[in-house]
């Protein structure tokens, strides 16, 4: 896909926006924006970003076409000021964000954009829509994973994908945040990400009986034999006809039945009485493989259970991460830059989780040098500098609860992307997110990435962001 | 889009079936296979089929790339003889479908494809990713249409969507269920559906006031001045600058206040509120708009509560069908061709729902000739002559229920688009696409349209058909 063909994945308030900005002669002024998440979903500790690669494919072959400019023309809304200087566009915005893969929380800004009005506002929908789904998909994979506890998940789940991009895109999530591989053609050729697959009950139903079904896959794909056991009745038809097809064809021609799957019926029971009737003919490596609705807690029953399962193939409730499929990040303006002094701005709400952090900021995290493992973030001034031996800690919504921490490593967890509008990031593959990401999650407490009632991350405050905060609301609230 | 890029939206199990079947010389015979869903989602009483358009364009432009042969032989499971075929492979299969708009029900087949196994098998999941998400968020939409009961809804969820498909395609989906426009300008540009907008909060708060804000929109706006008056506080500041615009600026230049727009808080106090304060200023042509996380029992009880609202903007919930965001469509072959002969086949379950209905079929449906209205639907075998005078219905389930039908007229819902390969279809428009989906919406009684609890539309099996499916699965019983 072409990224330029999305110049108009925007909604269309941007245009009419950047059009009045553009009226008033406001359009060449500055401003802030931060893109975060209000919510974690499913009750979870932890968010993993991710997403980020699309939009700086995007913003790097920003400009407009002849036939996107007619369309707006077509709208009549603008005038040929305002569409000749959107067709001269050149994006010259600064972009700062959390590298993709970086476990981050509630409020925490994954991406902060500066630029000119028009720049900064017509990106809005384009950001929002790459970062919103990978990042929700990538989270709810990585409690799969967890789930699983070190035994496989593959993704199987395009076909309830919401669109192509979804396919894809999920496919990659799914494998950064520790899938073994996919179904997905397409995002093995597009992110190498590894790709495996049998066959359907289909290709059973199309032979004459199961028996020759598995004979004739076996002839083809000996060294890649995983049967599907469940067409017609998996105990009494399909794990024994593995296991003559095994006896008759693979073993004598030296090689090895590598598994079998089960897709319906209860997968702890059936699993349990396949391991017995594969190990009492001596098939003990041959894996057993299921699929069918599962998620992290079907995953996690059955393994408390004592399932004999090697893979999971996850579909549906992965890709659309189906018990909430809505990450609800937002795109909400926190500074003006005026003859280069940045005025900082709040959005004040009756809902007090709807309030928005002022001005231009950075997150930073702490980490523990003894163990390695985090201890907090903390939301400052982007200019704030932060002491390196000693730093007090305090929750912003119970300002007495305080820690002092010592003996930390800092982080900047948000890298500058885009100055100028030149990158100035080097853009990792796939794999090296995915190793970035499992090293990542490896410095978070087990407490915090539990699946149900994690424990809660700390991200406080500077005193500084505190202070700015308060004195903002009041001012808000006087106004009115 | 290039259709063409998406060559590989494959599961890789149809490659590795598809090369077993080459190996074994049966890619051409031929198979049959059907398209459908279980279950309609949230308990309602319909489906509306969609996204056929795309698969047309992608059969259409069906050929493999140089790049793409080159990533499956990357894979090591396939010979070059392979390889060499599907570089050559030409798609020259039959589809029949359900037009898009069509209301359909659980069951029934809205895609059937005869072709040779291998040209069959690889466009399963691209059929199912464009038709399961269609058909999910057209359903969805037409739920929230009804609860709006005559109010405008307007499509503002692509910063939610799964992907930039999902923005596109879902905007139009919801269009077809009736919503009145979008805000996704993609969606415009490429499906011509209206698109609106007006401004977000940020354009407020980068003005000194709110009611400088209003004003200067006004200004470039005047006859489309629809002002979101939330960002400090609805009632105390948002409609009472408004309120002053109009009088101040507007009305004094000949224009009128177009819209208010409430984006939080409680919408049925908020907008009777809103109402009342705008007729006291003479402002009773001024619409209320509302959004923020609407869905259809919102709307539905917003309305009997007597909230005062002209249009919902309705984001997430409708373009990922929040409550129930998988269609579960499946594609299953039902019968096999040899000799010419058509062999049906079935797929037995121990789970009773997910048998299927075997040979190559069609959909009747039955509308009174007094009414115009749906009586039933029919599932039958393809050569079957339907009885233009009387028919007896029968319910598969328990067949003893009957019921003889006169005075009716027959549809067959399956129209061919390919014929050995060839478009053979006449494409519809968007806006026919819409026109057709009301019209085919009338014709079904109020009854099964209802949100909760719905009356179970009748499909019922041909005679013929029923004998056959008990048929064979007393065979396929016997059989393990």
């Amino acid at each position: 896909m072409n990224p330029n063909e999305l110049m108009l994945l925007t909604d269309f308030y941007e245009y009419t926006m950047s059009y009045a900005y553009f009226k008033e002669n406001k359009h060449e002024e500055i401003g802030y924006f931060d893109m975060f998440v209000r919510k974690i979903p499913d009750g979870g500790g932890y968010l993993i970003a991710n997403g980020l690669h699309r939009f700086i494919e995007f913003i790097q072959d920003f400009h407009f076409t002849d036939a996107q400019i007619d369309y707006l023309r077509s709208t009549g809304y603008f005038d040929e000021d305002f569409l000749t200087y959107l067709k001269n566009l050149k994006m010259d915005i600064d972009v700062w964000a959390v590298p993709e893969g970086t476990p981050v929380f509630a409020n925490e800004p994954l991406v902060t954009i500066r630029g000119k009005l028009i720049q900064a506002q017509i990106v809005e929908t384009i950001l929002l829509v790459f970062i919103n789904y990978s990042t929700l998909v990538t989270t709810k994979a990585s409690r799969i994973v967890a789930a699983s506890r070190g035994r496989a998940v593959l993704e199987f789940g395009s076909r309830r994908a919401h669109g192509i991009d979804a396919a894809t895109e999920g496919a990659r999530a799914c494998y950064i945040a520790g899938a073994r591989g996919t179904a997905c053609t397409l995002a093995g050729q597009k992110y190498a990400v590894p790709v495996s697959g049998t066959v359907a009950h289909s290709y059973i139903q199309l032979h004459d009986s199961e028996y020759e079904a598995f004979l004739q896959y076996a002839r083809v794909s000996p060294d890649n034999c995983v049967l599907l056991v469940d067409t017609y009745d998996t105990l009494h038809s399909g794990i024994p006809n593995a296991i003559r097809v095994a006896k008759e064809y693979l073993i004598p021609h030296g090689y090895r039945l590598k598994g079998i799957r089960i897709d319906s019926g209860d997968l702890a029971y059936l699993s349990k009485k396949a391991r017995k009737m594969l190990d009492a003919e001596g098939l003990t490596d041959t894996q057993i493989v299921v699929s069918n609705s599962l998620d992290e807690f079907l995953i996690d029953d059955l393994i408390m259970q004592g399932a004999r399962i090697d893979s999971f193939g996850v579909g549906e409730n992965m890709i659309t991460a189906k018990s909430t499929p809505v990450l609800g990040g937002v795109y909400k303006v926190c500074a003006h830059e005026r003859d280069g002094v940045i005025i900082p701005k709040i959005k004040i709400s009756g809902n007090v989780e709807k309030l928005t952090n002022p001005g231009f900021k950075k997150i930073v995290r702490f980490y523990d040098n003894d163990d390695g493992k985090a201890i907090g973030d903390v939301l400052a001034l982007r200019d704030e500098v932060i002491d390196e031996h000693e730093y007090l800690l305090f929750d912003p919504q119970a300002p007495w609860k305080q820690k002092r921490i010592r003996n930390y490593t800092v982080r900047e967890l948000q890298v500058p992307i885009f100055i100028g509008g030149q990158l100035v990031y080097d853009v990792p593959s796939t794999e090296q997110v995915k190793r970035y990401c499992q090293q990542q999650m490896d410095t978070l407490w087990d407490e915090v990435k539990r699946l149900r009632y994690p424990h809660r991350y700390y991200v406080d405050y500077s005193q500084t962001l505190y202070d700015l905060k308060q004195k903002l609301i009041e001012e808000n609230t006087m106004k009115i």
